[in-house]
């Protein structure tokens, strides 16, 4: 080894003792005869001291030249220093140096190397591999390295089978696109990668694996948001001859030792919720509850008086945020304004404020008596010091506006504490949903996802409102995971080919193989698939996945620093009997 | 949960208790008032029983209709076996069955689904899901798994951090094929999956995080050969402030880990030879020294005797197979054959023969006399009962075919035991090698490999004796790893793509992002990638890597299973701004 200790060790306990550090230059102090030089690596930073008259003077003048982020190792002895700082894990002691060597210069590096970076986010995407020397950026890599290490632990231990599934398999476009790789030794045909494992796992249950996992990357050729990536990493598991609710605990039990194991929390119970009230109570299929405000529906209430908007609204529904009522007329109309913006969608915004002394003030005091309102308070559960505040108008689009707006109130009141953690199971999901576009019904979760027994029936008269044997792991209000419990028969799987808007040939040509499978003895399964990079940026506290993952792709799907995709030379086309035709677009 | 219990785990301590298990029918015995069925899941065999008068008749019914393949539930009381089975875990006991239920039927299977098949090789890839129910087959990927833990456990455990680097990165045709992605959002460019993460895992150094693993799936565009696959995995791993020894130190942990906490087996010493030495002594760069059987040369003792063949050679080279005079003339004449083949290439083969009695019998008595065949008996270190074989020609040609006849002679003599382990670190391998088609020197680990400091001056002069700092691990003759210390600057790195062939601007455009890397302190580092499907079979005993990869292609990278690759849509094509053309080919 270049070293004998890293960075991050030396203690007291090491006074007296020759040391051999490696690592880069991270700060250089230069007071004339006294040079101190700090120096890091991925487990701490230690400092190094020459002084004149002690060292050598050709050794002061090595040091003196050391730029920023040069490689070094510096052997010396560890001394105790005089002015210590009980901030740094090594500030009790420094290395006086008899002996430098730089391993590797470096140029001055286009951004400050430091948790407080002077660099732009298209800057450090160029040099990623500088902005990785960050700690800030570190420290996120090694809490992914320890939750990948935390979830197979948890999953071998309950007999979990790690099995990998190939990437190079078929184009299956059901969902998102496909991307695909163009097959040299098969001209004309193409590979594509997976979306998901979803259909080598379930044969893999076929197979009586009865428990697998794997934590595996996945592809999917979309239009980028904000926050996505074009791969992506997911903790894939399935289990046979489970119920439901078998996945739910064993799944929880995973979350929970990943947040006692990696963070030291204690998670408690994870409540359960049904897709109707998560919609009904939060308007949202993914509701935070570090905060309660739930939904209340005034429609009883607020109707027939003869405010047209509420008379015309399909649904007049509200929140009540405790203790606000101290917003000034300002921020409310602030608020308003918030609601209204295209984002959001709202037309307007009625507010009711509990006054501290009882009485009660809305901005809609002409349409309705005291006790109309006294009565709303009551419906809200509301106690003076409190404000609430009602929307109106489509039922699904009201929800949809109140939902943002609770959660705005949420954070503006403090309640979303990155620091405290709400896990929730939602259940019950619809199986399909309607797509505007294609007129006609989708899979809401997957095409293998098994309909509830009871709502068979439904299929054919009220397709929408058949419930899937389907959940989502929430915490605070992000999805992080989401499963079912699948179709394992030919006959159902074919009904829901069928119900999807598949021809009989092209369930067969894409799912033949599955729907086969299903004939040779498949067992009752189901499973559930977590995105781990979003897991990742919960557990670090974060809203973006970008820093969590090594090399990112930016939003146009490029890395910038290798400078990828590129074009390819005219034999690579040729072998692969393609041609590129720009034309086409 | 459908099952209280696994088919794998009811002993005699659980007689009398009521248990439910579930799994697939392996086999029914219907001896009219008396039915067993052997009930199978991934933990094992148990036995069912249904008796006329004690089960009710529907349930008897119900038994005598299930098929092989069968998918049940069978709840029922544990009771002690009248005919116990010894050989069987489970075998004690069987389940007096009060309750069965068919989950899933199963139409016959194609093939027979137990240890020995009557399935054939395309069959079985066909319905590879019922190949891996076989008890055999699950073994492998059981043995993968178990594999896969523990070396992330040894990793984390030496502080190495797993990161996942990018699949979709940059076309870099140096080495083999890449397979390439379209990318629909930059018409006109394409990814390439990458061959392996060698340039991120530098990167990575460059980065600071000092010691870095991960088991990942790399992809060649290959035209397969036998026991190639178009996706494999790696264990690749990358250290920096290291030299080589601490290299090989550490994986030579890994291995040691591996053999012990899997098979329980303690490796004990790891021999290292140069590439040198074994091109002198076994012909080969990844000799199985699992026998010793040695090359000697005898240039010195067999020319010069007017015998034209040897007078001729560059080298004449043979082997002693210790104890194996009593081969008979047919024996030998067969061997004489079988190196003669077109595989092989040899000439023809010379033999001499220590007779337990001390003389010496050679096929070439009339040249060499009984003196000069002791001289060659004794630079052998032959003993009576010894056969020698010796080979001659081109030196390079003569070594490669004694080694092959090495190889079969130790196969022959039963040297090469599947159960002894004999790993052997190669090293000082060429930095380059000369390649007859392109007339030009490749590198031949890869152009980021660090020539020796004390051989650069050689570049110039003569390149195919420059000396690599590169490494691979053998065991039992099969090369499980390799690596090599990296170049870590820009002059050495630039000064290797120009002896490799690029120009300027093609180094630039393919790694300028790695060389400019180098330029912000780039750290003294190096690694090693081993191929895990290789290490795999050779834990399990096995030639083939293909039965422990869970869904593996055929050798024309076809996936029979899914029939992938496979067409796709126009739409998918003009999207993505390319087109097929057959007609190039």
């Amino acid at each position: 080894m270049l070293r004998t200790h890293t960075c991050g060790e030396l203690r007291l306990d090491h006074v007296n003792q020759e040391v051999t550090l490696a690592g880069w230059v991270q700060r250089v102090r230069n007071k004339g005869g006294l040079i101190w030089v700090d120096l890091r690596d991925r487990y701490g930073l230690t400092q190094l001291i020459f002084e004149e008259g002690s060292s050598e003077k050709s050794l002061l003048d090595k040091a003196a030249q050391l730029g920023r982020e040069f490689v070094v190792s510096a052997t010396g002895t560890v001394i105790e220093r005089t002015a210590k700082n009980e901030k740094m894990a090594t500030g009790l002691i420094e290395i006086k140096v008899s002996k430098l060597e730089v391993l590797n210069a470096a140029k001055v590096p286009p951004f400050i190397i430091e948790d407080e970076t002077d660099g732009g986010d298209e800057l450090r995407m160029k040099y990623r591999y500088l902005d990785l020397r960050r700690g800030v950026v570190r420290e996120k890599l090694q809490l992914r390295h320890r939750m990948m290490q935390e979830t197979r632990k948890y999953m071998d231990a309950q007999d979990f089978i790690e099995v990998e599934t190939p990437v190079l398999i078929k184009s299956t476009p059901e969902g998102a696109r496909d991307f695909v790789v163009p097959s040299r030794t098969n001209p004309g045909e193409f590979y594509a990668l997976p979306q998901s494992p979803q259909t080598f796992k379930q044969l893999l249950m076929v197979s009586g694996f009865d428990r697998y996992f794997q934590i595996v990357k996945c592809f999917r050729d979309e239009d980028l948001r904000a926050d996505r990536q074009p791969e992506f990493t997911q903790i894939d598991c399935e289990m046979a001859f489970v119920t439901q609710e078998d996945i739910l605990n064993t799944f929880e039990g995973l979350i929970k030792h990943l947040f006692s194991s990696v963070k030291g929390i204690d998670l408690g119970h994870v409540d359960h919720m049904t897709f109707a009230d998560a919609m009904k109570y939060y308007g949202n299929d993914k509701p935070d509850i570090r905060f309660d405000m739930k939904f209340v529906e005034l429609n009883e209430l607020a109707k027939g008086k003869d405010f047209a908007i509420f008379d015309n609204a399909e649904l007049v529904v509200g929140i009540c945020a405790k203790g606000a009522a101290g917003y000034t007329r300002k921020q409310i109309d602030e608020l308003t304004e918030w609601v209204k913006r295209p984002q959001i969608g709202a037309k307007g915004m009625i507010y009711l404020r509990y006054n501290a002394d009882g009485s009660l003030k809305s901005s809609v005091d002409k349409f309705y008596s005291p006790e109309d309102l006294q009565a709303w308070a009551d419906a809200f559960g509301a106690e003076p010091g409190d404000l609430m505040l009602v929307l109106s108008g489509d039922a699904n689009m009201a929800r949809k506006q109140l939902s943002e707006l609770r959660l705005k109130m949420g954070e503006e009141l403090g309640l979303r504490d990155r620091n405290t953690y709400k896990p929730l199971w939602v259940l019950d999901f619809p199986l399909l949903e309607w797509d505007e576009e294609t007129k006609r019904f989708h899979a809401m979760h997957h095409p293998f996802t098994s309909p509830k027994a009871e709502d068979i029936p439904l299929l054919e008269t009220d397709p929408g409102a058949v419930r899937a044997n389907a959940y989502d792991l929430v915490i605070n209000g992000v999805e992080v995971g989401g499963g079912s419990i699948r179709i394992h028969d030919r006959a159902t799987q074919q009904l829901m080919f069928t119900h999807l808007g598949f021809s009989d040939e092209e369930a067969q040509k894409q799912f033949g193989f599955l729907m086969e499978a299903f004939e040779y003895g498949a067992p009752p399964h189901g499973g559930i698939a977590f995105g781990f990079d979003r897991i990742c940026a919960i557990f670090g506290g974060s809203d973006s996945i970008r820093d969590y993952i090594a090399f990112p792709k930016n939003n146009s799907g490029r890395d910038v620093m290798i400078d990828s995709p590129s074009t390819i030379a005219q034999e690579q086309l040729e072998e692969l009997s393609i041609r590129v035709s720009l034309e086409q677009r």
